[in-house]
Order: C-alpha cells, then structure tokens, then sequence
C-alpha cells in the first residue's frame, strides 16, 4: 500500500510552508485537509494555488458526541484512498508534531506515515515579535492554557521563557494570574503570520482563539 | 539604512528551507553565515545552489579570549555593510529565535533585523521518528544539557514530553540518568535529516555535538 505523507503548512503566510511540502503538495494527486470555520488550512492551498479538485476537507466536529465515530471514519477513508492514489497527503496548519488535528486521527490510522515539519506559530511570533525563545542554557516550555488558575500559576512562575497556546480557553484565569502580578512580561499575539495578524498589549484584550502568549 | 534578514536555514535537508527563505536568499546580494568547522549552514547554502561569491563565512571561534571581541567586530561588520547593499541576510541553521548562533550578534547590532523563521532539529528529528512532540494538553519542554546530576534529574523527571538538546555536553550525567533509571523513554538522532543523520538505541552511544534526545 501507499504511504501517506503529513504535510505541515505553517503558521498562515504561505510561503512560510517547507520547500519540500510545497513540491509535495504541488505532485499529489489527493490533498485532506482539516476543515474548521476559519477555513485556515484551505486558505493556506488556496494561496499556494493548489488545485480545488485535488483537496478533500475533512470535518472533524469538536463539540460532537460522534467525534470518535468520525474520527475513526476519516481514518479508514484515508487509508481506502491510498489503495486508489499513488500520492495522498495530509495538510496540517503548522507543525503535524505539535498539537496538531492530525494526531487524533493518527492512532486510528492503519498504515505508513511519513511527516514533513512545518513552521508552528510559536516560532513564527517569536520571528515577528524579533524576541528569542530561549538562549544557551535557558529552557522553553510550551504551555498549553488549561483552566485552573492553581495549575497555570505554578506553570507560569516556574518558566521564564515560554508560550501559552489555546490561551482564551483559559482567559479569566490568566486574567487574574495578571491582577495578582503573577504574570509579567509578555507578547500576545493572534493570527500569526496572516494579514489578519494582530498585536495585542494586555491579556484582557485576548477574543480570539488563535491567540497565543509568549513569556519571558 | 537598509535592514537585516535573518533566515532560518532549517535542520540540514535543503529543502526543509521555506519558501520564504529560500526566496529571500536567492534574491539577497549578500549572505553572512556562521562558519564552523561542521560546515552545516555552509553546506546548506551550498546545497541550494547559492552563488558561491556573496556568500560570506563569519568566525565565532568558541574557546577564544576575544570571542566577545569578534562578535562585536562581527556585528560592526554586517551593520556596514546594509549601507552598501540593498538586501543583506544571514543566514543560520535551525530556526533563528532557538539557541541559534545570531542570538550572541543579535544585542551588538545596532540596525533593524527582521527574521524567517526555520524547522528546528526537534520539530525535523520528531517528523522523522513519527513521533508526536505533544498533543492536546500536554506541556512541551526543551532542555540543553547541562553538566549537573541533580538538576538534570529534575528537569528529566519533570518532563513527560520534551527534548535535551546539546546531549554530548551532559553524556556523562545522562548515562548515570540512565543507569539510576530516571531517564526511561527516549529516542536519539544526531545530524537531523541529514545524509549523516543516525538514530541511536542507547545514551551511551552519543558522540557527536549534534546529537538530540526526543523524551516522551
């Protein structure tokens, strides 16, 4: 059976894919993608000029109490299109290591994968922001915001180069981890990469959920 | 003045450039790199088919008095040189905002720098190995090795999902990690997607500065 590639797209700016998952893309003959209401990952192909006939969107309803069902569904549906096409990809917005919607599909999927990297929107903010992540002996954490204000205190003091992502699930909590001065010098900032971009100043401002929090 | 572009070249493969990047070297007139006796940002450049004559080798040599002396000289040099021409890049390996070498020139240079970002090793090793850096809630850490039992234990038994970069600095101390059982599931590369890329089965087995270990 064929191999299926995972293609990291990046943070949003096209041209922020590899070389390599650009010429992937451009010579596959089937292209899934995750579909959301904010469309990022088909805008990605879009941009790329990818060709409409070739991408196949794949809804994965988050808030569904079928999400195993269709997880499992796209699955199998992938695997069947790899008996079909000699070159089948998965497009991923950013890297398909990290947090991606690929990994849920990934356990469930019974065949070859290989993954191309992409650039995440942590390292891309930090490209923009002209901030470093982290120097010679300094750690970097990547936290994703969870709702326990106990939880996200301790995390938060504990890194003193870091991102918080997913970062409105947990907006009241790191609203209040500011008042008590917990949280101290950071960089938000919301559609990384994309003309939508935007800078934010203070946590309180955070409405969107593609924000995310770079700590120093 | 004009201002700087800082590219991250990627983890070794050539085409794990991105397009941006690889757009912005093309067009550059003049392309600084950091040359080491590894040669990897050398033979990156190379690889992309860059031409030979605006690409200018920087010495940072490491256990040198004057090492401080030569960033500055360094730094003075590049800064001249955006008076001279249109489009001037330096070019690194890895991605520029992850304990890369421009970092050090970076608070000497008295310019505007804007930067692309590029895979890192981890993103690239975790891609090749098929194996998730985090998902859904999980923390992410990245921790340079460092010469000391007691802080390692507790970095390594504090991570569930990370990474130990510069593993060859600390081989000692994670082989007694390992026979004192602390370090448990891992997977080691050095040269990340390189020709010379190998994956080692054991701590004990590391011998080469661009080793890294992927923890889970």
């Amino acid at each position: 059976m064929n191999e299926l590639y995972v293609v990291g797209l990046g943070p949003g700016d096209p041209d922020l894919i590899t070389v390599k998952g650009y010429k992937m893309l451009m010579d596959a003959d089937l292209i899934y993608y995750p579909y959301t209401s904010f469309k990022y990952a088909e805008n990605i192909l879009i941009a790329l000029g990818i060709d409409k006939k070739k991408m196949q969107p794949l809804e994965f309803p988050i808030r569904s109490l079928d999400l195993l069902k269709k997880i499992r569904e796209n699955a199998c549906r992938i695997k069947n299109s790899l008996e079909f096409y000699d070159s089948v990809v998965y497009a991923v917005e950013g890297d398909p290591m990290l947090y991606s919607t690929f990994l849920d599909l990934y356990r469930y999927l019974d065949c070859k994968v290989r993954f191309i990297p992409g650039i995440s929107s942590i390292n891309a903010a930090a490209a923009i922001f002209g901030i470093p992540m982290a120097e010679k002996d300094e750690i970097f954490t990547i936290i994703p915001a969870v709702n326990d204000y106990e939880y996200m205190k301790k995390m938060i003091m504990g890194t003193k180069n870091g991102a918080i992502i997913k970062a409105i699930g947990a907006k009241d909590v790191l609203k209040k981890l500011l008042d008590d001065e917990h949280l101290k010098k950071y960089y938000i900032m919301e559609n990384v990469s994309l003309k939508s971009q935007k800078i934010y100043n203070n946590i309180n401002d955070i409405d969107s959920y593609m924000a995310l929090v770079i700590l120093k």
